[in-house]
């Protein structure tokens, strides 16, 4: 299943991509409607249930298309505000860095870490597919794109054991782990270069975990202005899903709806020679198979 | 005044220290009962009104005064179960490091860093005073303590001036910023070493900054079992606080309730000869002039 989080009418909501239509499912209509007492109010809420969650939404799309009239819960894409999947993470986004050895390299390290280099982004530097974002010209001169394969967190815990691992896992998406460079390189703690606003662009939708039964197999394509940047494969991760969740759930508590960037391939702008890097008007696309595009442009 | 959390039968309440007395005003049920309706339902909400919050808070007191029996809405200390002043934080607590130039030097560095080093904890580390706190032999040898100094933001924003600094701020706590260096050390980035469950504990009061006209004229000390191993004071910052809310503002948006931890002094354990970390059994103290102690045993 595909889920997306959108604002209509000033309110927002959540549901499941309609099938073969450019259109959502108002899940939180149906069940107003036929007086669903115990459905989700919020998608953090439902995330936590797991798969549970996919069943319930499943069920209330049934019940929809046994109306008279299903199409008045359904909105096409060009109608709503679409908004990253979790449009607010409980705490900070979780960032894995150096995750993928040729990118390691370009960034001027001759060996990868031994151990898991784990940072934060600010929940508000959350932003949404299609969602132009600033450039920040203000502060820095360095931004740079990073796609990466983003988890999503069902079931929170602490010690959460390797071959536990996806039990965890509620589904995927695509994000842009967008980077100020020099502010990154110049306060040595990633985490203010790491930060800005809007700097977390996510989404298109979910995609749930039963529909990705590899995620060590997705090719990873970064394009700025249509010229391919990032060509990788999630295969190619140093710490593989399960061991990152191992890892970082020894030390952090994880919550339903926190999410993990899994680091990113080869290929960013810092890496080229010369360096390149984000300018107003460009527009970065990040696909990965079997989850979509995600796409921005930047001002 | 004294602002405090806790729990009482079951709900988080907040309210200010009696004056003269161990004892809270329970400002929550006063509002109800004298159905004051736009009182702020959290502390959160109340510090997003600046010192307005103060006098709301000051008004409702004077009400309960009238009352022909006001003790009902008084709670003794040792009735109450203590949390954090701010027991959740909208995103990760905020952490300047190497900010106090004889501590930059027992870590190890001969110069101060030239920019601020920033780096988080998640909201899960937030801990109470008087709390007992895991000793996370599990996964640390090295746990140490940081006493701090920590601003309450009051009004978001970003970009703020460091002119305007002060205005942004609500009021002052007292910090633990307790860290595993071996984790801490071990994956560079510092977020996994400073990020264990309840390892930043806070309190005991929220002290607002009318109260404080100058918080770089504080002396700070943390005791671990009585003995003296910090012994500074708030004007020894190198990026003082007005600097701190400047430039963490200028890549971060603050929101009211975040917390920003500005840095300990030198007498940390590990940059004693032999280092010495804490172990199970130990008490630590954290004494700042005008606002209190901070007191945590580890188990």
């Amino acid at each position: 299943m595909k889920l997306l989080s959108f604002r209509y009418e000033d309110r927002t909501k959540f549901g499941p991509k309609v099938k073969r239509e450019d259109a959502v499912w108002d899940v939180l209509s149906i069940a107003e409607e036929y007086g669903v007492a115990d459905f989700p109010q919020t998608i953090t809420e439902g995330i936590s249930l797991g798969l549970d969650f996919v069943e319930k939404v499943r069920a209330i799309v049934e019940q929809a298309l046994q109306d008279d009239n299903p199409n008045r819960f359904k909105y096409a894409f060009t109608e709503i505000e679409w908004l990253a999947p979790i449009p607010r993470t409980p705490k900070n986004v979780l960032c894995v860095g150096k995750n993928y050895a040729d990118h390691v390299k370009e960034m001027g390290s001759d060996t990868p870490p031994e151990k898991l280099v784990v940072f934060t982004k600010s929940p508000l530097s959350i932003a949404a597919d299609e969602e132009v974002l600033p450039i920040h010209a203000d502060v820095t001169e360095n931004l740079d794109y990073e796609g990466e394969l983003a988890i999503v967190i069902s079931k929170g815990g602490r010690h959460i054991p390797k071959q536990l691992a996806y039990d965890y896992i509620f589904g995927y998406t695509i994000a842009n782990d967008v980077s100020a460079r020099d502010i990154q390189m110049d306060h040595v703690q990633y985490f203010l270069g790491k930060t800005l606003d809007k700097s977390c662009p996510m989404g298109p939708y979910i995609v749930t975990k039963d529909e990705i039964p590899n995620p060590h197999n997705l090719s990873i394509v970064t394009k700025v202005n249509d010229e391919v940047r990032q060509n990788g494969n999630t295969g190619e991760m140093i710490f593989k899903i399960d061991e990152l969740i191992a890892e970082i759930s020894k030390y952090a508590t994880l919550e339903p709806g926190d999410v993990i960037l899994t680091g990113t391939p080869a290929g960013v702008g810092k890496g080229m020679t010369p360096p390149s890097f984000l300018r107003k008007g460009d527009t970065v696309k990040i696909s990965i198979e079997g989850i979509g595009t995600l796409v921005n442009q930047f001002n």
